[in-house]
Order: structure tokens, then sequence, then C-alpha cells
């Protein structure tokens, strides 16, 4: 350590004498990251004016004069994530890219000193820092300022950006410095020194990339941009050009998902800007048919109510709110001016200071707003887009509200082991849901704030996803690296003012067993209501036990069986997969015929999972938290239809929001299911479900052909019916039944 | 029967002949109940003009339209309450009503028809009726309309002040058949026709002396009015004022709780209006000084956050926004005028179309609201105010924090055996809770939407509350009657801007125990917190096992003492007096010192009860659920502190809110505690409690003297102190410690 200190300090007295010869940052126009000197003049003259954009500045401008107000601090690396010094290094990134924008606003030199200050300061101590003491044993990954390098590629995108934005108020010698002793080194770090991590086709490469091709170009080194943009040997085989191609599908969508894909789109959006701004040649927004852009509108798609679908290690409270889609968001409305971004800003109530939020700003403040699209669609997963698919049908003919289909491919170490799981959301509430991660972020009493061991334990494993689980055990056998060479099949997606339809199937979850799953939103408008209908194939060769969940929130209203339940003692439901955390709370068989679980929602609405079943289908009834010493997870409910022995078995039900339950206001209405009556047939390839509700008989009639005979016609009760498309839905007279 | 109806109709053919010659209803001014000539011609006027008035006119217009598409019926009784026929014969009175209101301000006569349609569908059907089906056996509150008489009452209240809207537009035959086979019948049913009920001091009283006493002035029947406001014999033994006397506090404090209060409420309101427009010179509004304001206000200062404290049988949903207390507030404002109340309207968000509700609205469009002022209050209890007490602390510091105290009398029948309990409540959540009442209102499926079998067995227990369980068994043994003759003694209540503390005593809850607690909530203005301090204490002749229950909304996060946790089976804490629906989840035995429980709210605050403990006091961690065969129960978590043979405990602890979890914002600050010292020691008449939180050392003083020697003086660590009052707060130097 003592050499390598010695080394550096070596190398960073020859820069020193070198830079005093040639101030670089001088030689360009400053600042031309993210902001442009022209977005400058136009932001100078907008904080003189009344409006959104002056509120922000003169909030963030109070902010950091509080913050200024306290002594620099640039502590000696010392603690892990979450600990002292690795939050004041994070804080410290974010006050000089602040204070670096309150100054070109303001003009005030104090903010540039203030940031030059603090650069000298991280100048002193960067060439006197070995890797972090609480790095990772064998990491490939350490970091210096930080325990990952991770932290600390955050961190000079961030400090490059101030640096670019006070560089022109500083003096030659400080410039030496600040570049020589701590930018450079750390560019040099993170590319050249961590070429593994530098050339990674994965979110970790892209802010690599990111902060060494920005510092490349704020301190004209024109090579590190053509490395960052195509990988170390500028082969192209990595490199920010190449994670583009990769890491999202061609719609948008980022594998590991929406969660992952919000935080993963900063340094993108990031880049890309400054690309634009020093290369426009180079047309980054166009690449890959506008995939930057794509990415951001994704990212929307995947929320509901402003919270993101919470799928695979998703913490649940992350929305469209979240800082790094505010950045998407003004890009995205600075790309397209489409009106629906400002409804998304205006939910976001943050401005950013910079040219893009300026117009965001301007054109709220004129009431340009309308309704953002929210749509159904299948985004296709993997660089191809043919990795399975995520799918969301969305309808608003009763309620706001959402089925969230996936099929979707594992989606690397965050994924989860869910193969054809849903979520049903109505109202702005979750109805059925999904667990998201085990984790208090940053909680020091539960794990350290990391991922605890129940997500791996639980909120992983097949059985905590409402999905079919076969023998008690997860979808292959809980083998990230088989789940992520192994993608479900989309069959059909199909959305049109009767419903959304999709289907999907694999058979590599388990040896010698094929799931396929049809769901459908579908719009009974003669009722005025919208049900979920779910229709789960199983085949195999040989027998097993099936497992189908259906995690719900809520209190349990009534069953139209009986159900035994243990009052006095509660046993795990099992030992493994998940299945130990899992109280058993009582067994049903219903009968041949409907089964009927019905729950009342902290929406104040009621639901029922209405079933066809063969009087074969157990209905067992749990709640989480079986084998959690340490209180760990919430104790939320589910059912779970399990039949035994079985080759081949097919789950039909149906999802049914009714009713309202409004005790302050003193009413209830409608508590009870409408489904009376619930059918399945086959003609040929295309399914027919029979269901009357609230006194109105339905046939819905869903084509499952697979090569794309998409019109068919069929009889039932003597009558002749066609279907053109995947979906149709027929309103029959009720005399006739 | 046959008799009866014959008899009935023999009557009312003679009155029709009489009423013929001189109908009632034209000889004096209509309306003259609770709106008056004079306010509707003010109220005309309003409705030409924009404002929340005329807003609330059109909405009320437009929904009647609606409503009056459909044919009128008037179905013959048959379903009990919830059910079909019941149901409707309430929306008919509200339907009554407010197309009798929107006659008067449209002065278009469709609407007094459609009233007076409905009416004579009434009038034909009441003399054919006997009492309902669906009443209960031997009840002396049968009704014919309604299974019990309540609703026959409240029909009465809504259906005379929608009879004297409409019946200027009368035709003499028409009132001759509503008077003479309906009101009349009614009001001589509710009154001569149920003693027991009209004569007795009990809120069924109330809307029966409302009713038959307004039904007095509108046609004419002035013994009617005094047989309402003193009683069948007028003795003034029972009636309307006796009411006024006996059921509320001094202050206004209802003895059933808040819940029952605002139900109460409306009665009194309507009543006391129609007693003021017609015989001013009764000065009701003057009653008892003020009583019937005084019950408004008390009714708004027993909420939070618009939600009203949900202690004994109340449904948790219930708030302010309540129509009760609508019409409650309006009055309240039409008297007062303090624009504190216009701030509870504003929170209402509706607006009644009356006189009263005129003003408000007036008030409201002029932006003459101010914050209305809730206080730190004990709320004697008992019609002498002195039999026990609801006390309520509140504190702005670090929050909106409330804790309420409830050293009250047992509240009747609807009352919990929950002497001393509390709970607390923190930016807007319930932190430390009440069960509240175990029923799904009006739910077929949970027991036809009554109060559950677990109301009784488990929300009414002593376990299920936050106080002091001796031997598993709940307060009074579970006698209500035992319970309604022993109130506890409020010792004494002082607030001040050091905090607020209130003690209260009750020896009667268990035979030989005498239970004392004393409870603050106490500002720390230097660390800028505010605690709960609890010290509860039990003194006894023989030995007893006692247990402190404390309910938390929230995840357990964490504890300083091991716990040993049942992971893969549980079994019921106990057999019987609520014991039996808690699972025992986890126990654990803290060394003599500081005990801490840390959980977290979904307000992403962080809570810890420190307690000091003597290392005999067992921590057991439980969840509600067990024998619950039915789901009827919320699985909520608390924990028991538990003392083992002792004939004397005392109960320590701090409750202190800190930090926040914001996953969203990815933060996470202050996630444990900050107490690090407590001790606690007794000088005198005086209890020292020393407290370090946050590096900063209190010393808590509390005066118990109970002779009200206020003053006084002491020493601690060779220092003197002085006590002027019940609380002191001392902020010591840290350096002495």
């Amino acid at each position: 350590m003592n050499i390598a200190i010695f080394l550096a300090k070596v190398v960073s007295r020859i820069l020193v004498t070198f830079a005093l010869i040639l101030p670089l940052c001088v030689q360009a126009a400053h600042p031309n990251l993210v902001i442009t000197a022209a977005d400058v003049s136009q932001m100078r003259q907008a904080i003189t004016k009344p409006g959104r954009f002056s509120n922000a500045y003169s909030d963030l401008k109070a902010q950091v004069d509080l913050q200024m107000a306290q002594a620099i601090n640039v502590p000696v690396p010392k603690d892990g994530g979450g600990g002292y010094t690795h939050e004041r290094h994070k804080n410290n990134y974010q006050l000089m890219y602040n204070a670096g924008i309150i100054y070109q606003l303001s003009q005030d030199k104090t903010y540039a000193n203030f940031v030059r200050d603090m650069l000298l300061a991280y100048a002193q101590l960067y060439p006197t820092l070995d890797l972090h003491p609480e790095r990772k044993v064998n990491s490939q990954n350490a970091g210096k300022l930080f325990w990952q390098s991770l932290n600390e590629a955050v961190w000079l995108v961030h400090t490059i950006q101030a640096y670019d934005l006070v560089c022109s108020a500083l003096s030659a010698q400080d410039i030496a410095s600040i570049e020589t002793k701590l930018l450079k080194p750390v560019a040099v770090f993170l590319s050249e020194g961590q070429p593994s991590t530098f050339n990674k086709v994965h979110n970790h490469g892209t802010w690599a990339t990111a902060g060494v091709g920005m510092a490349g170009y704020v301190m004209n080194e024109p090579e590190w941009v053509e490395k960052a943009l195509y990988d170390l040997e500028k082969s192209g085989k990595g490199g920010f050009l190449k994670q583009l191609d990769e890491l999202f599908s061609p719609q948008g969508y980022y594998n590991e998902g929406p969660y992952y894909q919000r935080y993963a789109l900063l340094p993108f959006v990031t880049f890309a800007n400054a690309i634009e701004n020093n290369e426009p040649q180079r047309k980054i927004f166009q690449y890959r048919d506008g995939i930057i852009l794509k990415a951001i509108d994704t990212t929307i798609q995947l929320s509901y109510d402003g919270l993101f679908f919470p799928i695979n290690d998703a913490i649940k409270s992350k929305g469209i709110d979240t800082i790094e889609l505010v950045h998407g968001v003004a890009l995205a409305y600075s790309l397209t001016e489409a009106p629906g971004y400002l409804d998304i800003a205006r939910q976001q109530d943050q401005i950013i200071l910079s040219g893009d939020g300026l117009k965001v700003a301007q054109a709220l403040d004129q009431g340009l707003a309308e309704p953002y699209p929210f749509e159904s669609v299948a985004f296709g997963d993997g660089n191809d887009g043919k990795q399975g698919a995520l799918v969301i049908m969305r309808s608003q003919l009763a309620g706001d509200q959402a089925v969230l289909f996936k099929p979707a491919a594992q989606g690397l170490g965050h994924g989860h082991f869910d193969k054809l799981t849903w979520q049903f959301y109505d109202q702005g509430q979750e109805i059925v849901s999904d667990y998201g991660a085990a984790r208090f972020l940053n909680v020091e009493a539960k794990y350290g704030g990391r991922y605890l061991p129940e997500n791996e334990s639980y909120a992983k494993q097949t059985v905590a996803h409402n999905t079919v689980v076969v023998d008690e055990t997860s979808h292959f056998n809980g083998d990230v690296e088989v789940g992520n060479q192994n993608a479900p099949v989309l069959n059909y997606f199909e959305t049109s003012s009767l419903g959304t339809v999709a289907s999907a199937r694999i058979d590599k979850a388990y040896q010698g067993v094929e799931l396929k799953r049809t769901m459908a939103l579908v719009n009974l408008a003669e009722v005025e209501k919208t049900i979920v209908l779910d229709v789960f194939n199983v085949v195999s060769s040989s027998e097993h036990q099936l497992d189908l969940p259906l995690h719900y929130l809520g209190q349990l209203i009534d069953t139209n069986f009986s159900v035994s339940v243990s009052t006095d003692q509660l046993f795990a439901l099992g030992a493994k997969n998940g299945y130990q955390h899992l109280w058993l709370k009582g067994r049903g068989l219903p009968k041949q015929g409907l089964a009927k679980v019905s729950w009342l929602n902290e929406n104040g609405r009621f639901y029922t999972q209405t079933s066809l079943v063969n009087g074969q289908e157990e209905f067992l009834f749990t709640q989480i938290g079986a084998n959690d010493p340490n209180f760990n997870l919430r104790n939320e409910q589910a059912f779970i239809r399990r039949v035994k022995n079985n080759k081949q078995h097919q789950f039909i039900s149906v999802l049914e929001p009714h009713g309202e339950y409004n005790p302050g206001k003193e009413y209830t209405l409608e508590a009870e299911s409408q489904v009376t009556t619930l059918g399945h047939s086959q003609r040929g390839e295309v399914m027919l479900v029979e269901l009357t509700i609230a006194g109105v008989s339905y046939l819905i009639a869903i084509n499952q052909s697979e090569d794309g005979a998409i019109d068919q016609d069929f009889q039932y009760q003597d009558q002749s019916f066609s279907i053109n498309g995947r979906l149709a839905v027929f309103a029959l007279n009720d005399d006739e039944e």
C-alpha cells in the first residue's frame, strides 16, 4: 500500500506540473454535459420570473445554503453501505452538483468556491487511498471512496458534472490539482483499473462508462469517450452502445424489471445527453430506433397509481416520482413535447434545474399537461424481445384496474422464480399481490439494511407468487442460471375494447411438465364489470402435486364451502422452498362445481375468486410468518389450490371485484359475488368460458390457435358464432339459458 | 290483529272526517322545524348565485331527480337490519326529506307531489301493519315499519320534516289522510304506545321524543311537545330535557364515547332547532349552560386526523365527516360564528341545505375558516362529570401527536373492559392501537353484519387493550353492570407548554387490587422530541399474575434482548377472556435495566418502547387470530409484559417516536432508539424520572400529591429543584452526569 501511495503521489505531481502549463478545462465551452451554456442563459432568464422553475431554484438554493453553512467534510472512507462515511460521500457529490447549478444560475462565486474547496479536499484525500476497507473479499468491484466501485462511478457521474459547472471559475492551479489528483485518477481507476466492470454489459458498466465518458468530454480526453462507447479495446463488444443494444428489449423493457429499470435509466439519460450536446453527429437519441426514449416511456408504463409493479426484488414504495425518472421524463418531454409526460411530471412534483427541466416547468406553467396514455401492452423480454414478455392489461370500465401477467425471463440475480405469475390492482390498491423484496432498506437492525435471508428463503421462491408450484419445489429448482437460460414463450397477446388477453407457456420450469396459462381482463359492458379470467393448464408425463397460490391483501370475508380452521395451534405448511414460512390456518375441499373465496380490501371493495373445481382441488388457507425468528416477514394471507397425484390439471377461475364497504357512511353494497355459473369447454382451438354474472350470461371465446389462423367459427347451444381475433365476448339472451 | 286493524281503520276514518273540516297543517307557518320560512327565502336567493350552497343544491337536486325517476316503492315490512325492506324504508325517509327541501328551494310542485304520493302510500300501508315480523322476542322496542322502534323514530324525525316542507302544497284531503292515517298514529305509537322507550333517558328515547315533539309542532299538538320535553306524565323524570341533563357530562361528553356520541347528536340538534324556532322563550340553546353546543364541540375534540378515537364498540372509519356532525357543525357555527368550525366544515366537504348550512357555505366562500383549536383536555365522565374522565393529550412539537388515556366510566353495553387503557397517534396514524369493535357493518356473510361473537370474546376483553390484566381475567370479571357502577377516579390532569400529565386509579376493577396509572405526553424542546411517559402501579393484598399488553400497528424491527420465537408451530396464549384469540409468537426475559422494543409504522416512522425492568418482567409477543374459525379478526401484533406471583409491581416505560424510513427516496434516518438511560425514583410525593435521550439528560418531575399542595421542593444529585404544578421538565447539564 505504501508503495502504491508513493507512486500515486509521484504520478500526480508529474501531472500537476504538466497541467500547470496547459489548464485543460478552460479550452472548451463549459458547462457542456447535461446542461449547456445555452441552457444556462435561458435558465438565468427563467429564474427572474415567477413559476415552477424559479420556485425550484429558490428551494434548491435555500437547501444548498443550509448545507454550505456546515464545514466541508471529506472523511477517510471507513463504513460500508448505509454507514457514516458512505452516506457522507454520497451527500457530498449531490451537494457539489447542486452548488454547481446554483453557481451557474446565481453567478455568485461563493458557490463555485465551495465546490472548488470540496474538490480540493478530495484531491488531497484521494491519492492517499487504497481499496476500501469494507470491500468484499476477492471482489472485482471494490471502490476507494466507497466499498463498491458502483458507488464510485455514481460519484464520478455527479462530480464530473459539478466540476463542469464550476471549472470556468477556477484558477489554472486548482484545475490542475483537481484534474490530476482526483478526477483523472478516478476515471482511470474506473476504466483501466477495473476492466471487467467497465467492459461488462450490465448496469454497473453503464455507470462506469457514463462517468468516464463524461470525464473525457470535460477534460478533453476523446479516447476515454471512445472507450466508454465501445469498451476499453474499442471492440464494440462492451461499452455504452453495446449496453443499449443488450440491456433493453426493442420496446425498451429492462430485463430486471421496473425497480431496476428506473435505477439503470439515470446513467443512460445522463451520458446520452452529454453525447448529444458534445457530438450531435452520433445521433445517440436515434440509436436503435430511439431506444433511450422507449426505455423512459416503458418505465412509466410499468407503473400503477404512481408505483412500479413490484416484480422481482422490488421495494414496493418506489414509484414514478423517483429522481431517476424525473430526469427521464424531462428528457422525454424535451425530445417529444408529448403532453402526457407533463401529466407524469405533475405527479412527480419536482422540477430539474436543467434545460429540459425548464421546458417541463414552462409547459406545466402553461397548463399543457394531458393525461398520460397508459396502455395494455406486452413488453417482449430480452434484447431480441423474444425471451418471454411482461404483460400489462388495463381497464377503466369499472375502476382503475390492471393485471400484470409475467411470462417474462428470469431477470438475472434479482429475478424471482415466478414464471407465469400475475398480480391484480384496482382503485389504487394491490388486490392480488406479490411480496416484492424482503428487505428493510438501510435499516441496520434488519440484517444491516441488506436483502434479508428471507428474500432467498421466501420472497424469491415460487410459492410466494401466484403461479403453479410442482411438488413443493421452485421453478428451475431455484437455480438462477437455469432460469436465465429458459424464458417462457408468449403464445399471443391481444387488446381491444372487449378486453385484453394473453397466453404463455413454459416447459423448462420443471422437467417433464408443461405449464400454460391464459389470462384475460374482460370488459362486461352490460353489467359494467371487469373480470379477470384465468385458465392454467398443467400437463406432465408423470404424477405430481400441483399448488396454485393466490396471495391477496385484505380480510377474508366468506367461502361457499366449509373450511376446517386450526383454532388453537398452527403448523408450518412445509419444510423448504418457501413453504416453511407459511402457517397453515385452514383447509377445505369444495365439492364439484363453483368454489368461492371472498375478501375485502382496504379500498372498501370486495373481491371474489370463483373457481370451477372438480371436487379434488383442496384449498389451503395460509399466512406468512412461520420460521421467521426475527419478525422479518409481513404476515399476509393466501389460499393455495392443491391437487395431488395428477398428470394433468386445469385450474379455471374468475376474479370479480364487487360492491363497496363503507362503514364511515354506514352502507354496504353487493357484498356477495354476482357470479352464478361458470363453465368451460373447448371447440377445436377455441376455448369457451360460460359465465353468468349479475343475471347476464356471457360466452367468452378465446382463440388458442398457434398457427395464426385467427378467424374461427363454432357452434354453441345450436347457435353459430364466429371469432375474429383472439377474444370475443357474447352477451347471451338470458331467456335461452 | 284483525281487530286491531279494524279499530285503526275506524279511528282513522273518524279522524279523516274531522280533519276535512279543519285541515291542521295550514294553520301555522310552514316550514318551521329546523328550516324556517325565513331561512327558505334566503336560501332561494343563495341558489341563484355561484358558490358552495348553490353547488350543494344542484348536486342534491340531481340526486333526487335520479331517484324520483324510479317508481315509488313502499314495501310491506319484512326484513331486519340491512335487508331489503329495511334499507328501502330508510332510503324513503331520506328521499322524502330531500325532495321536500328541493320543493321549497325550486318551488317546483313536482317535488311536493312526489313527497305527497309517497306519504299517501305510507298512509295506505301503515294502518294495515302489526308489529314487525323480525322484531326480537318479548322486545319493548319493536317497530312496525322496522324491526326496532329506534328506526321508526328516526323515520318520523325525517318524515315529519319532509311533511312540514311540503304540507302547504297539499290539499285538505291529503293532509287529513296523511296526518290521521300515518303521522299521528306513528307519533302515538312511539309515545303512548311505547312508554318505556319514550320515557327512557337513553339515545332511543331521544329519537322518540324528537320525532314526537316535532310532530306536535307541525300538527298543532302542544301536549305532545310537553310530553316530549318532560315525559309522558310530564313529570320531568324523563323526556328531552332530562336526557340533556343525564346523557352528557357538564363538558358535553357522552358516556358511550364518540362513536355513539355523534350518533346521539342528531336528534338533539334537530329537535333543539325546532324548539328554538317554535318556542324561543324556552332558550333551549342556553339550557344547562349551553350543553348542546358543548356536546357538538366535544365530539370534534374527540377526533384525530378526521377520525373519532375508537374507544368501546367503535368502527374505526367513522369520523368528523359523518352526516350527524355535519348538522352539528352547521348549528355550532350558526350559534357562535367561531371560525374554527369552518375548518371542520371544510374537511366535511358537505353543505347542508338549511339556514345554518347557508351560513357555513357563505362563510367558507368568503374564506373565513381558521384552524380548529384542538386541545389537551380531560373530559369528566358521567352526568356530574365526576365518574372518571376521558383524557386527550396533544402535542405539535414533533409531529401531530395525541395520547388518548381512558380512566373513563364503563359506558354501558357498548363499553369495553379497558379501564386506564391508552392509545397513541402520530403523523395521522394509529401507533399504539385499540381494536375497536369486531364487526363488519352490514356485511351479511359476517354474522349478518351485526357485532361478531369475537366482539364479546375478544374486542371487549381487557387483554385486547393497553392496560393491566390481573390473572388473565377482565376488569369487573367482564360484568358490565359492575362496570357501570364503578368508574375510575381521575387524580389530576394538567396541561402546559411542557406537556400534559394525568393520573388516575381504580380499585374496583379487581377485588383487592389497586390500579394506578400516570401518563404524560412530554415535550423535550432541546431535542425536538415528544415522548410518552407511562408509570403503572399495581398494589394488591395477595399475589397475582399481572399482564400489561401494548398493541401496536406496524412491523417489529428490533428488541435489545433475545426473543425465543416459535418458528414451526404456534399455540394460543390462553383459554378464555380474550387470551384464546392470541397466538404466542415469542417470549423473552430481558435482564434488569432497559428493555427496548422497536417497530416501524406504515407512516414511515420508528417507535421504541423502552421499559425499565427488574429482570422479572417477561415479554410475550402475540398476534391476534387464534380460535377464529371464520377469519373474523384482524391479525394485529402486541407484546405483553408479564410478572408472576407479585403483590405489587410498577410498570415503567417511555414511548419514543424516532427517525424515518423512506425506501421510495432511499434513505433511512435514526432507525435506533435514542434513549440511553431511564431511571425512576420518589422524593416524597414527587415522582422523578431521569431520561437521557439523543445525548441530553432530562429530569422529569411529577407531583403526585393528592391534597392539592402544588408547590414542592426537592433535592436531586445535590441540586435543589422546585416544581410548581404537576409537571416539571429540567434539561440537566450533560457534563454533570
